[in-house]
């Protein structure tokens, strides 16, 4: 990149803020499962609207690529540029101001590089409840939350994040501001352009803020550990849980044998949960708006008829909040649990409920033809249909060697994902990784309008090429 | 129209069902308010997906504009063609099939055609619930409700049919059917081409079918009329009765005083509800999945709570099934009792909730000033923000003098809305009705998207012209 350019970049976000220090620059271009290795001649770190509509000016004058990252948490390559050196990378972390919070609006307006754990303390401090959560709340952040469309712990009672937006702010590719800052439930005046930011992995603009949807606080909660027999079993807790629940059953996630083997073994636990080990497990929260003695009843009602009809084998109700925080490292560990096991060949997908049980039992003979000995960590947010079907390597086997089997693996598992018409991606989106599986499964008439559609909206392809499409 | 090309069409559907008699077609063409008299040279009822894509493809090949019909209960004349007597006619009635209902995965796969209280019905039956409810209910169709992004009664606790819907099937303006038909909650595989076409009022496409989702079904309600003193009490109310009930208010809907004495004198009520008569009335919904003991308890709670703190004056709740249903027999009444008063110039609008009390005395200003003596009818679905602002000519004055007045008074409530930041089409849509108002309040950016989509997916400009843009 000629140093011409990167002057006029300068000029419009400060010298400190336009970063060539290849030192300073390598976090960002960190990516988590060591899958991508972008690389930059320039970080951009704008302040203001403004200033990324200023960036987005000069980079379609210019022509260059511009990649929008915010926490640098995705899980598919979508906030990384790629390995060319002609990309511009625009981390939105100083956009980070939470505008207004509207406690009779039940919203809030908050910027892109807002983190998503500092907004659902924000929000508690004001005395409502944002109920987006994930793994990675604790760095990710609201803009790369829209961006893809994240979901989590909590859809099953709120929604993904598309469903918690009201209205967004964002810049096109030719620079333009959309000003689409809606802050009513209901608004049906012309097309819905929200929808097409949202989830669309920062390639047709940037979204610099959000008017996000506010919750009634929980004031109570009831967590418990459930052991059962199988998927099908967990398939009948579930519907047991919704029809005695409804939307105070606000998560149900389910964990293979292994999974919660291995994340007692990274807390470092030497005994384990249950007097006896179950095939599945299920970890369910109830939350309520009058207090713990609500959740809790409800939960006591569901856990007793569950057993009553041999439904599930046995139950753990969290004693403490420690207990009840406990038990959700435990299954939000597994992910960092597996890499102690080796190398792992990952799935984000969904399927449709009634089909979760024949898909499970498919997928295992799949994974035993491709790698005879590799173990299944499959655990997910059941409620929604998501399984992250995770497969690590056969112990004391070469993990390059496993690894190289991830193409095909995906494939055979991602063909019968969509035999039983679920999707290839469930919360993690496409990025970089599942281009191909894009191709592949995406219908030729859907990519078609896509295809358009990014033409429509980024003529010159300089918005995060290289990503979805 | 040619006789050769009907004959075409004809083909695609059979004689029967391609239809040139005009007294057949009338009621067709007769819109609900009267203010849309569009005009056809031929009726087409196709009886599948396939028969539609038939028909778009000749539709393009011959650049024969299209008009799509549902249960023709639009209130912007969406639905009707203009008076050119160019465009055909497409009744979706005959695509109304109930494809299939998935209790485990709580999902139903629907055709456009289908009426939305038998949908409601037929769930109910399967033991599920399907939430959507509007006036209209008995005669309009899902395909007009997802083109419309129906809102209704129950947005509250819901969301409105946008939220509702997890996939569509649709035909192309140029014949290509798109498969979107996904039957899971999280599927982050590429844009939301869905939310597209939802809302579009069949500018874009049209929509033959949709997985819908299903809840859990109501097993308790309890229904109460509240008199309350003012706005600025009923948004008291409102967020106590929120706190309180969360998703169990499935309905929190504001009626002026006007609104309900007209609404009694319809139902040719003797006896005023209330003993005394009050400025304000909310009729409020609580429902439950454990029956009608709980949802009473928390509709006590709510209301105890209210009268001890002097946020209501008084409040009825009903004693029977019967009652409840005459409770919202008043609400839904109120548009037909109005007629019986003259003529009224209509507003469908949202306004965040902080600024309904201040949006209500201001507009009250702006209507005694352009129209001295109109009565104002002001009620709706307050816990969404959507008022329905309805103006109705002063007494003993000229109909047609006062209903001259609609666009200035019109555009004066409206630019108040837009100064709250609100929404001028809250739940009707823009059709041909407000397509002026589109033009001066979306902002330009947004409005330039609007058209390059539009161009991008109907470049002939077939599919509904005339209509939004």
């Amino acid at each position: 990149m000629e140093q011409e350019l990167i002057e006029r970049f300068r000029k419009i976000v400060g010298a400190v803020h336009a970063i060539t220090d290849q030192d300073f620059i390598a976090p960002y271009l960190l990516e988590e499962r060591g899958l991508f290795h972008g690389k930059t001649p320039l970080l951009l770190r704008p302040a203001s609207t403004v200033e990324v509509s200023s960036i987005m000016q000069l980079a379609s004058q210019t022509r260059t690529p511009i990649v929008p990252q915010g926490g640098n948490t995705g899980l598919v390559g979508g906030q990384q540029p790629d390995k060319n050196e002609c990309s511009v990378l625009l981390s939105m972390e100083r956009l980070n101001k939470i505008r207004c919070i509207n406690l009779e609006g039940n919203f809030a307006v908050v910027e892109a590089g807002v983190i998503l754990q500092t907004l659902q303390k924000k929000i508690d401090e004001a005395g409502r409840f944002f109920p987006l959560s994930l793994a990675s709340e604790g760095s990710c952040q609201i803009g790369g939350n829209l961006s893809s469309n994240a979901g989590g712990t909590a859809v099953l009672a709120y929604g993904n994040m598309r469903e918690l937006c009201l209205g967004l702010e964002v810049v096109l590719p030719d620079g333009r501001i959309l000003e689409d800052l809606c802050f009513v439930k209901k608004n049906n005046s012309g097309y819905d352009l929200k929808n097409l930011f949202i989830g669309a992995e920062g390639t047709l603009g940037v979204i610099t803020a959000a008017v996000l949807k506010l919750f009634p606080k929980i004031k109570g909660r009831a967590v418990a550990f459930v052991g059962l027999h199988s998927p099908v079993k967990a398939l009948e807790f579930l519907s047991l849980a919704q029809c005695h629940g409804g939307g105070m059953l606000t998560s149900f996630e389910l964990m293979g044998k292994l999974s919660l083997q291995m994340a007692l073994k990274y807390k470092m636990c030497e005994r384990h949960l249950f007097e006896h080990e179950h095939e599945w497990y299920v970890l369910l929260n109830i939350s309520s708006l009058q207090g713990n003695g609500e959740a809790l009843s409800v939960l006591s009602t569901i856990l007793e008829q569950s057993l009553k009809e041999a439904v599930i084998e046995d139950a753990i109700i969290a004693q403490s909040l420690k207990q009840q925080d406990f038990f959700w490292q435990l299954r939000e560990s597994i992910s960092h649990a597996q890499k102690l096991a080796g190398g792992s060949i990952k799935h984000d997908i969904a399927v449709p409920l009634a089909s979760i049980p024949d898909f499970i039992a498919e997928a295992a003979l799949i994974v035993e033809d491709i790698a005879p000995g590799a173990r299944v960590v499959c655990f997910g947010h059941m409620g929604d249909g998501n399984l992250h079907y995770n497969v690590t390597q056969p112990v004391e086997s070469d993990t390059a060697t496993f690894l190289q089997l991830w193409s095909p693996m995906n494939h055979r598992i991602h063909d019968l994902v969509m035999h039983y018409q679920g999707a290839f991606s469930a919360e993690h989106g496409i990025g970089q990784l599942k281009r191909e599986e894009l191709r592949t499964f995406k219908s030729p008439v859907a990519l078609d309008i896509m295809q358009k559609i990014k033409k429509t909206l980024d003529p010159l392809g300089i918005m995060n090429p290289g990503k979805i499409l």
